[in-house]
């Protein structure tokens, strides 16, 4: 990686120890300096050359494993006070050296899958519609350096706003609080 | 199934929601009633014909779901005061009507995959050496109906004692509690 990662992001190497029968990886402990303590699990299937995203959630927190496929992760930092390039970058994940990814929130992110995948996640509270904010996922302010090739998008997220909206609503969001 | 489920046991239907750009299930919610609250989550992956166990753990529940592939997980009721037949049975699980499965402590479990497969679990307490007990998966007195066909077992599982030890064992560490 050339660019440094939002702050608060983090990767934790995980560890299958493999044997005649396949393997066993530890996902996640609550005592890992993770950041995150888990009140959900979720798990997402993707088909190659799907891209999901961009979102951002004003309040909870991701942890999230790519464990079968590849993926490009795309970073960028919301947060009041980020750094003027929002710290925008690609995390490359594949499930054949697995990594626990930490997206603290106000981190917006986007994954796109490069084969067929799966992503197990842990969530920090439950889901809520008003923590469920996106922006166009190649909007070019956003700034994030998404590899090339084609991209499946979900009519949601295609019809998702752009950045400067987004932005503009994160701050209505911190005024009112 | 033809045999009742040794208490405690619970089998909670999983909802995946599929669309053009694969899926997305629920594994685990803190505010289901899965009687767990997990401190760590595995994955393991089990190549075709393999066969994991017999374990019983004194302390800690299991939650666990298969998510690729398909298994036939064997219980055994060894908790004192347990029904003479152990309600020994055979809980069919297959990745394309996921289930989360609670394994209360004191049940006797193993897993025969029947193709390469993945599993997904939680564990209620640490990793301890004491609460690791087991025995052969094929001894009779256990009553799990297996399904036929061939079992690789790693070496570890092939030397696991035979059930009258291990419940002599368990009933050791009742006594000394």
């Amino acid at each position: 990686m050339s660019r440094r990662l939002p702050e608060g992001v983090r990767v934790r190497e995980l560890n299958p120890h493999r044997d005649d029968r396949g393997s066993f990886t530890e996902l996640h402990r609550l005592e890992w300096d993770t950041e995150i303590e888990p009140v959900q699990w979720n798990a997402v299937r993707t088909n190659a050359e799907v891209l999901r995203g961009v979102h951002v959630h004003p309040t909870h927190d991701d942890y999230l494993i790519v464990f079968g496929g590849h993926a490009s992760v795309g970073l960028a930092d919301l947060r009041e006070g980020a750094p003027a390039d929002r710290s925008a970058c690609v995390v490359t994940v594949d499930s054949e050296a697995p990594v626990g990814l930490t997206i603290p929130n106000g981190v917006a992110h986007g994954f796109y899958f490069h084969e067929p995948s799966l992503h197990i996640y842990a969530v920090s509270h439950y889901w809520n519609v008003a923590d469920e904010l996106g922006c166009h996922w190649a909007d070019l302010e956003l700034g994030i350096p998404w590899p090339q090739g084609e991209a499946h998008v979900s009519p949601r997220d295609e019809a998702l706003a752009a950045l400067a909206d987004l932005l503009d609503e994160l701050e209505r969001r911190r005024v009112r609080v």
